[in-house]
């Protein structure tokens, strides 16, 4: 799309340095992926450097006030913040802003080169376990973890009435579940009649479940730990991916440990499914956000002597860089057939009738659309200025304080940010002065560089914190990743789950020749 | 009162050498004390390999359950635990095992040679701050951090029925507090008929403030953020002193920001002051504790790049070696006189009447007893059995299971616990075989050491504990120990303090020679 050529004077010679390294040289990489004792040296290394760009825990501010007082070191229902509150009188109107966000009636939507809708989906999901934003938007109901709470509940007591609590051999340590035709699902949450179950009063509400919704889409909602992960098919079909691998990790527990209690069996299925998780995040999601040739590895060593492994606290500008609603595209594939992805929302009724697989196997022959201004679906752009209002009740810095405090020099000119003459031209028109651009715009103004699947200040922070948060489980730490925690069958396991696909082969019927992937076809992530 | 020699063959190699060259060569301690730079590196040597003597956090198990699970690592309303649960079905009763604790008809109580009054006094007030057992002695409300909740209170709630709130020069960020003429105190808690003070419904009620107590003690209980604060005269005073050194703090704040609002003002001298108790712990406190000529200095900078620097999580192990009921003598002094200690028990009249200096003085000039078994005064018996019960409410190992995972040989002779021969008989007479010694008594059964104000495991588990536990607090982190946080008063006033007697000194008339110490007189805790 870029009309000119971008120019670099201000991407930083240690950045360039480091992408032409890591993004380049793929024979290099190829030897070191394919040699151990070097990969897992090389991994702790890129993994610290990553981390290190941007600032460590404990971080001074929380949005609960603009000076560091016990509160914002200690009461985590605030969000934390890199920089302190900036003033916001001068920035332009919300709508105007929003505007920038808009596909244009002069061209179409842009797709990705890279990632498939799997990507977005699996983002959408996964991080709606732990950015959960309040009515009040400077504060958090988040646990700060990554512990699937989307499956299992955020409390004991939603946790409790998700289980099925049974001694019966071949049902202990399960969550509840039903059986159709299409395989195990979760249970529902509403009756024929759209009437609730009150057995699961204390399940979270589906988010955006309006009161006039149809009762037969509301019927097909099911009981999950998470209030969005009922959101689309493609988020319910995650979910149900994790809960099937943790009714299977039951059984074989139980075969190995016939001895073992319900609750002993669902807290080793579950210690092990989160860290399934965690794998998959690292090993394909991670490595797909990643320019860069080396496969990155869910290796938790790097953590145990690090400066950075202080205790999760997620950032108000985390939360705010994942809003990557302009990869969501309008279409999709779904079996033969493509649909529109608005039919998708709130009503697992597709999922339920046709399966795991298509819904698994839609997502990867879907292109997502590219990360970036101009290019998001007239139905998300609502979600869109409520994002940039959100920065604003925060106070957020702007775009270039951002820059600076993650390690690229600011930029001075409004063509350091795109080559793309209409996002040049758009951005001097709305904030006429490049020091003025807020963060939430200058995230999706930039460019995204060749090998990327997010541009590059996105990238950095995304990386930056997604290694110190998932590393730093405190499953992973030194006296808890072992056989006592997952036993020996739940630690083979997790060395040899990488992707969502392998899930899905061990809990579903997977015709041959089915592509399940972020990535689109042909597309090589590492070396 | 050693009779005998003990028999130290399994005291260790290691821990002997370390014993030798830390606790003697007198001299070259005095020189490495005397020299900044090389006190710094010495310091943090030894801070750290006190820590790693015991398991670092993050602890695989909490009280919560036997094995590990989601809530064993997350859920801090339990007990963290060094060891798994063990079988308690036989040992001795509890009663049996309290008899050890009793004082003896046959032989006076021992008296310390080290330990005034005011170090057992400082222990309590400052240990109640963050360890909490609930009626369930497998839980806590604690939140696990060096706060000053005993002045500030546990929750934003009662941290704002404690603050005077009021934009008014002079009164800026103060705590609300009365004038009498012996001096600053905290409001009144009850008025004169003994009502309740409606303005501090949220305050926490004095713990064994029994329904019956007298109306005129009842009148003199102070509006504390702790609910053990009014303990006695003397948790009281230690109590006032700190809220005095906040109030105090405020002024100077005020005068050099002449612009900052209430809330500015009183959460930096919130800041300041927690960190000057944490100042107090290590630099007087700790030192006292330790038996090393090395004069400890609370420079958190040993923390930044140590793997133990990990969440804070009190142990129940750490909440039982507490227990430090046998220090606490029958009487004390009080001014011209010796009273009985019981009489100054939820009764503050003595120091309202007589003031801050009397208290402090009065500890200073009382000579704690010996921590160890058969000196624990009648009036705290029931205590004692207390602790052995939530010993065993928590299937807590056995004392050589303890020495064993903090680096200390398993015992195989009762002799080599302690050469007192009434230990020795009386331990075989209860428990017959020292691998079953229970964990509580076997800490307080060890023979004191030379320059040991506490037996070596309880010393080695406080050391540890301590450590990790105060040079971890958020306000001493890299990016929040700064002039930003503090002001830059307020750090020459950290840095310039180390003693109770300093804080007492700028909050009241101290008169000369008047001597404030936790160690007794002539006693040399560093070289």
């Amino acid at each position: 799309m870029a009309g000119q050529q971008r120019d670099t004077s201000r991407d930083g010679l240690r950045n360039k340095i480091e992408g032409f390294v890591l993004s380049g040289l793929q024979p290099l990489w190829k030897f070191i992926n394919e040699t151990p004792w070097l990969a897992r040296i090389a991994n702790g290394l890129i993994i610290n450097n990553a981390v290190l760009k941007a600032p460590t825990r404990p971080l001074p501010l929380s949005t609960q006030a603009p000076t560091t007082n016990w509160s914002t070191l200690t009461d985590r229902s605030w969000f934390a913040r890199y920089l302190p509150p900036a003033p916001q009188d001068k920035l332009p109107p919300v709508a105007e802003v929003a505007s920038l966000f808009k596909l244009r009636p002069d061209r179409p939507p842009t797709l990705s080169d890279r990632s498939t809708l799997l990507f977005p989906s699996f983002a959408q999901w996964f991080t709606d376990g732990f950015l959960m934003t309040d009515k009040d938007r400077r504060r958090t109901r988040t646990n700060h973890q990554i512990d699937l709470s989307q499956v299992y509940g955020l409390t004991p007591s939603v946790t409790a009435v998700l289980r099925r609590r049974s001694e019966a051999p071949g049902e202990k340590g399960r969550l509840k579940s039903i059986r159709t035709a299409t395989g195990e699902w979760a249970p529902l949450l509403y009756d024929a009649s759209g009437a609730r179950d009150p057995a699961f009063a204390l399940v979270p509400e589906p988010i955006n479940l309006s009161a006039d919704w149809p009762v037969e889409q509301r019927a097909s909602m099911f009981a999950f730990g998470g209030e969005r992960a009922n959101s689309t098919a493609f988020t319910a079909a995650v979910n149900t991916l994790f809960l099937r691998e943790h009714n299977r990790l039951c059984g074989l527990i139980e075969r190995d440990n016939p001895g073992w209690d319900d609750e002993r069996v669902f807290q080793t299925a579950r210690n092990i499914t989160i860290v399934l998780l965690i794998k998959v995040v690292v090993e394909e999601y991670i490595n797909h956000i990643s320019p860069y040739w080396m496969n990155l590895l869910a290796d938790p060593t790097p953590a145990y002597a690090a400066k950075w492994n202080r205790e999760n606290w997620i950032p108000v500008e985390f939360n705010l860089l994942y809003r990557w609603h302009s990869l969501v595209p309008t279409h999709a594939r779904w079996g033969a057939a493509t649909v529109e992805l608005a039919g998708l929302r709130i009503d697992n009724r597709p999922l339920l009738q046709d399966g795991l697989v298509t819904a698994f196997a839609g997502a990867s022959e879907t292109r997502a659309w590219r990360i970036g201004l101009f290019n998001t679906a007239p139905m998300l752009e609502l979600v869109e200025a409520a994002s940039i209002q959100q920065g604003r009740d925060n106070q957020l810095a702007r775009y270039n304080d951002y820059r600076a405090i993650m390690q690229y020099p600011r930029v001075t000119r409004f063509e350091q940010i795109n080559g793309d003459p209409l996002v040049v031209s758009e951005l001097r028109r709305i904030y006429g002065d490049v020091d003025q651009i807020e963060y939430f715009t200058g995230l999706f103004a930039e460019e995204l560089p060749p090998r990327s699947a997010v541009p590059p200040l996105i990238g950095r922070m995304v990386a930056a914190d997604a290694f110190s948060h998932a590393l730093t489980n405190p499953l992973l730490s030194p006296k808890v990743f072992n056989t006592a925690t997952f036993t020996a069958a739940g630690l083979a396991v997790i060395a040899g789950t990488t992707t969502l696909a392998e899930l899905l082969a061990r809990n579903d019927t997977v015709p041959a020749g089915t592509r399940i992937s972020m990535e689109t076809e042909g597309y090589q992530s590492v070396a």
